[in-house]
């Protein structure tokens, strides 16, 4: 029996994992050959790459391999949907050890599969190679389907800033693996091991006349504050327009007990990252459909502000010495 | 000073590297937004993924960091090549650990910018992460310029099989490193270093009606093989066809002395890979363009025959426990 992916070979592995991957119409070549072919309806497509390396963006002792197959395809399609297109096609860069069992990456192929199902793209190529550690590469590609791409530096004095999609969970799921919590909350958990992106609402929001938008990965007053600087605006919050869900609130009483977090349901709604909603701005009277809610306005000036105060909330630095 | 990528944080790197890539028409939006957009002129696009690991893909003390970059863009671009396309742009995923210092990432990103010069395309986008060791993660797209993609199943018998671009010399370069021989073929250590892809050769076979094309990576016979696979056909060789460099066969007299090797140079063709010379077949009858030479044929039956006998060169295979 061949358990690990050293015994199965490269090209073992391979069709081990393709097999799970069905054919759409916008993939014209899927994996196989030397490269693949995707169909770009409106003669442009939307590319985006993330890595994920084990020990720094997953753990397996907290997330399973279907999670992390979930999680991998799901903030690389929020990319894409944060500029306003539909996912197509998903290119896979699997780095793993030989001893690696076989279940792990079939697992991780199924999540990718079941993750690419919810947008209807599927994975269209990859690259499978021997490495000490679990790294993986996704690339998305997609559809704008005739619209203007919702860029950053479309803000402009006078816009709404509104968001859809869940903010604080994933962080303060992370924060109850972190402090060895291994009971209860089970809505944190998930989130951090499975964000659900709002897909459908970036290119709903570029129909809408989005004037920029872009998906929280870092942290909300982060983030924004790209939106800020590339749009050379002030992005003005108000935390009480951020409804604190029940379930974030419950976490966040926990983790005050055990010491783990001193701060606020909304400050892990304003800093936390990877739940991958999406902030957008949009003219002032759009009228929004329902899942947004309206957080701020934008003006004249730079920068974040909160509650009428500069904003230090800091988000996460990857290569920062003391993250 | 800052002297390492740690030292300079994520969004530092990316400006210092994203400042040494150009624009090009085939890019909409480059890097800085939550994806690029690319041009897909013909409605389709071509996309291809590969990841180098340090310590197995590349080594620091054999190759600098040009060297790496303009590996890693040419390996890709040679997928693009083989299916008939003309590269337009590269995404890359960085991961690095913290003491790395800055320069060598300014000098990868020259060596990616210097590679993409070389067809036109530009450096779209990507992700840095911090990890322990360097893995790099490219993914290269293409346009078909209306042309038919050439794949991998479309040989026939009675095509001939050709060939375009370096054989063998970097499998010599990587046993003259292994075996820790410090001078002397420099062309052999170069071709390691910076394969040299024949770009233009790509589009160019599939003007001309190429039936099947790939990029030999892997090595002739067993690349090759994949082509009778796909096909369902047999590639028949002539080894005599294939012209053997001087200096290939400088290096394996050196080889051979060393006692690294026991093979003709004419095997080092046949089983050596990472040249990225392109391999494809032509209906009989087409007068092929100057750089390609004939060296076989396509017959009925399976698999790959050189000089009549059923060939077990083996390529590499990357999780292979030998390997």
């Amino acid at each position: 029996m061949l358990s690990t992916i050293g015994d199965l070979g490269e090209f073992g592995l391979i069709a081990r994992m393709t097999a799970r991957f069905p054919h759409t119409d916008d993939v014209i070549l899927g994996p196989g050959d030397d490269a693949a072919i995707v169909r770009a309806p409106d003669r442009r497509v939307v590319a985006t790459t993330d890595m994920l390396v084990e020990g720094r963006h997953f753990r397996r002792d907290w997330s399973g391999p279907r999670d992390i197959g979930h999680k991998a395809a799901a903030q690389n399609f929020a990319d894409i949907a944060a500029m306003g297109a539909r996912p197509t096609a998903l290119l896979l860069g699997f780095a793993a050890p030989a001893g690696l069992p076989v279940s792990w990456a079939e697992e991780f192929a199924e999540g990718l599969r079941a993750e690419c199902a919810l947008v209807g793209a599927t994975v269209a190529g990859g690259d499978t190679v021997r490495s000490d550690s679990i790294t993986l590469a996704i690339t998305a590609l997609g559809d704008l389907q005739g619209v203007s791409a919702v860029r950053r530096d479309g803000a402009r004095p006078g816009d709404v800033v509104a968001v859809i999609g869940d903010l604080g969970l994933s962080a303060a799921g992370l924060a109850l693996f972190l402090a060895d919590s291994t009971v209860g909350h089970p809505e944190c958990r998930a989130a951090h091991r499975r964000p659900a992106p709002p897909y459908a609402a970036g290119p709903a929001a570029a129909e809408l006349g989005a004037t920029a938008m872009l998906d929280v990965s870092d942290g909300l007053v982060q983030d924004l504050g790209h939106i800020a600087a590339a749009s050379r605006v002030r992005v003005e919050l108000q935390s009480s327009a951020l409804l604190v869900p029940a379930v974030l609130s419950d976490a966040v009483r926990t983790l005050t007990r055990l010491g783990a977090i001193e701060c606020a349901p909304v400050d892990l709604m304003l800093a936390g990252g990877e739940d991958h909603a999406l902030a957008a701005t949009f003219p002032e009277g759009t009228v929004l459909p329902p899942g947004w809610t309206v957080i701020g306005r934008v003006a004249e000036g730079e920068g974040v502000v909160v509650d009428g105060a500069p904003s230090d909330a800091r988000g996460w630095d990857h290569f920062s010495v003391t993250s």
